[in-house]
């Protein structure tokens, strides 16, 4: 950051410390809120990396290494945009501040309370973030929120050991039926949520958003077998429609062959994901109330809770910078109404109630998370200047917080 | 076998062999056929062993090692009884037959064939085997019977890889909710089988099995909270009725905090108990209809199947031998219609088609298939000396075969 003309300090939090940086021009100018996260993924398994994950490698045409794509390459793409301004102008048409920050795979547990008490220093018109990909086809996108996430450990436990089958089958009760018959409750037959409340503070998308999902190109990466839905469903049930799905489950003997025992204790892992304008806090306590009414001893652990954001698509924000994603790329992206996905969008355009767009720089098939992670450096050179173009988009805009 | 007056041979198997034994005295005398196993569980965790499981120890009246109780314990008071009644009377009341096998840990695998290809070898009045413990309260008791046994492994895959539950939330499959709702369709919510057919096969039990069930004490060695009936249905449901219970249930990450993934394959592993006249392969195919009803690609691998076996209670065989057990014990046994758990008796009663009677010698807290397993040296004595009754018991009676 102070390479690139940025005041920087660390900032700690309870878990990974913030990095916070900026640069004040002018209280005349609008001020852009950058968000990035320095934190990566394990790089297990390492010997199915083609190079050292922490020694980057370009190799035809594209930088390969744990944290090119997801998050730190797309986040220096703004850094060397805002250095090539500098460098070229002197100035930067619009106030930056900066945040990155060091749990973001982990679910940003400490953001929202440094975003609250840290508010002061945040005042910006709107937030912009760079993570994830364009699409498959080499379109650019602009996305204006995310769901959000609940997570969910389920744990019921029923006795002090594991019983001998040939001892008490038919006698004594079992943690592993008691529990899938608790969890089997929260769905239909047909697979669809039905956990009483579950859908009441889902908000009804706009028509803008309805509209902006029609519009969307389907390129499914997956086989028919493996879908729930028809194509043409796709995206309202991804990106408009909230989930829930067993991401786990542990009872009992699960190597190989046979071993007659009645679990003492059986565990599930729920993963959930929200949309505006559900609350994951009150989903949890939905959802616990649905299984107790089953299971009344089950504990559930609340792992994560993120919640959804969206930032409205006929905002004037997303319309400057969708011209500047289309100028810097040379075609206009798609735009969508929200990742599929869950990242903390939410401090933004909840606790600092300002709006927030999300513009990947990475390519589709980036394998963040995976073994050969990797950055095309033309997107990360498009990448650039997007956000040069960012910059300016907002030097005749007038702030709204002046 | 040998050094106890019996001709001896290995046999082979597809597995382990079975130990053949004889003495033939007379066709005028009835046989009896021995049974019992040579092989043993695991002995880990090692480290929760006071003496090495291999090096017998004897301490405070029992002797502690692996197959001190289970089985070789309790068989060699047989083999000691055969020699003690040799040095005493120069012969035996009765002919004896002796198998001992090696599967009997992993579901006898080869001895029902076995049995079938040797039934020329196999012809005996009765069959008597001493595995598995008396009454906690220290009464003797005969067993008339075992649940069967079917052991299955349900597997569902609906996709190649786990898919990332941010990217296909509510677009893609998920095999834990698949199969989680295929295996809660085979239960209704009271915890009861509800397969379509599953107890069509039931036999009603006789009034003799009724009334013995009710007969029995009940020393519940589990807490109230851990039952799932009322202490006077214990023995009902444990002996009288099957069950099925799901012993072991993986998919997707059971691992500490948290993986946003979407499952591509599931397991369970389900156990069932089966009584008379339920068969192993019939219940498979009825659970595997049902399961396909819901999961139509679920795949279901029969990892065991023992057949439930009955002796009449109110066989003259039962009456001679319970009253050669009160002889050696100085009190009267309780009788079982059926042991809770699985036992190959079924080759005797179904393939042999003759009665057999379950006479355990082992203490209630042998802890076999444990750490520290035990057999009592006074039940072992009492054993012995129960098996020498049982040897002269049937000398005035005249055999069924001549």
């Amino acid at each position: 950051m102070r390479d690139c003309g940025l005041e920087s300090t660390v900032m700690a939090t309870a878990g990974a410390p913030i990095v916070f940086g900026r640069r004040k021009e002018s209280d005349r100018v609008p001020t852009i809120l950058v968000y990035g996260h320095y934190d990566v993924q394990p790089v297990e398994p390492i010997s199915a990396w083609t190079s050292d994950p922490f020694t980057p490698q370009i190799r035809d045409g594209r930088m390969f290494g744990r944290g090119t794509a997801d998050n730190k390459g797309q986040h220096i793409a703004q850094l060397l945009a805002i250095k090539a301004v500098l460098e070229s102008s002197g100035r930067l048409p619009v106030n930056v501040v900066m945040i990155v920050e060091g749990e973001e795979e982990i679910g940003s547990p400490h953001l929202e309370q440094w975003v609250d008490e840290h508010a002061h220093l945040l005042k910006a018109d709107f937030a912009y973030t760079s993570d994830g990909a364009i699409h498959p086809s080499g379109r650019p996108v602009v996305l204006c929120g995310a769901r959000g996430l609940l997570y969910l450990e389920l744990t019921l436990r029923v006795a002090p050991v594991d019983r001998h089958s040939g001892s008490f089958g038919g006698v004594s009760r079992n943690a592993a039926l008691e529990l899938v018959q608790a969890v089997s409750s929260l769905w239909d037959r047909d697979g669809e949520v039905a956990v009483p409340g579950f859908h009441d503070a889902v908000a009804e998308p706009t028509d803008l958003e309805k509209a902006a999902v029609e519009a969307l190109p389907l390129t499914s990466p997956i086989h028919t077998s493996e879908m729930v839905t028809s194509s043409s469903d796709w995206f309202r049930r991804l990106l408009l429609r909230p989930n829930m799905n067993i991401s786990g489950l542990g009872s009992g003997w699960t190597g190989p062959s046979m071993k007659t025992i009645i679990p003492a204790s059986a565990t599930a892992k729920l993963d959930v994901r929200l949309v505006p304008n559900q609350d994951p806090y009150d989903i949890a306590r939905l959802i616990t109330e649905r299984l107790r009414s089953t299971a009344p001893e089950v504990e559930v652990n609340v792992i994560s809770g993120v919640k959804p954001s969206r930032t409205p698509l006929d905002s004037p924000i997303v319309d400057r910078v969708s011209q500047a994603v289309e100028f810097a790329w040379e075609q206009p992206p798609l735009l969508y109404p929200s990742l599929a996905g869950s990242v903390p969008d939410f401090v933004f355009t909840s606790n600092l109630a300002i709006p927030s767009v999300i513009v990947p720089y990475g390519n589709a098939d980036q394998a963040n998370h995976a073994p050969d992670e990797n950055l095309v450096l033309d997107y990360f050179h498009k990448g650039a200047r997007t956000f040069v173009a960012v910059l300016h988009a907002f030097a005749p805009y007038e702030s709204a917080r002046t």
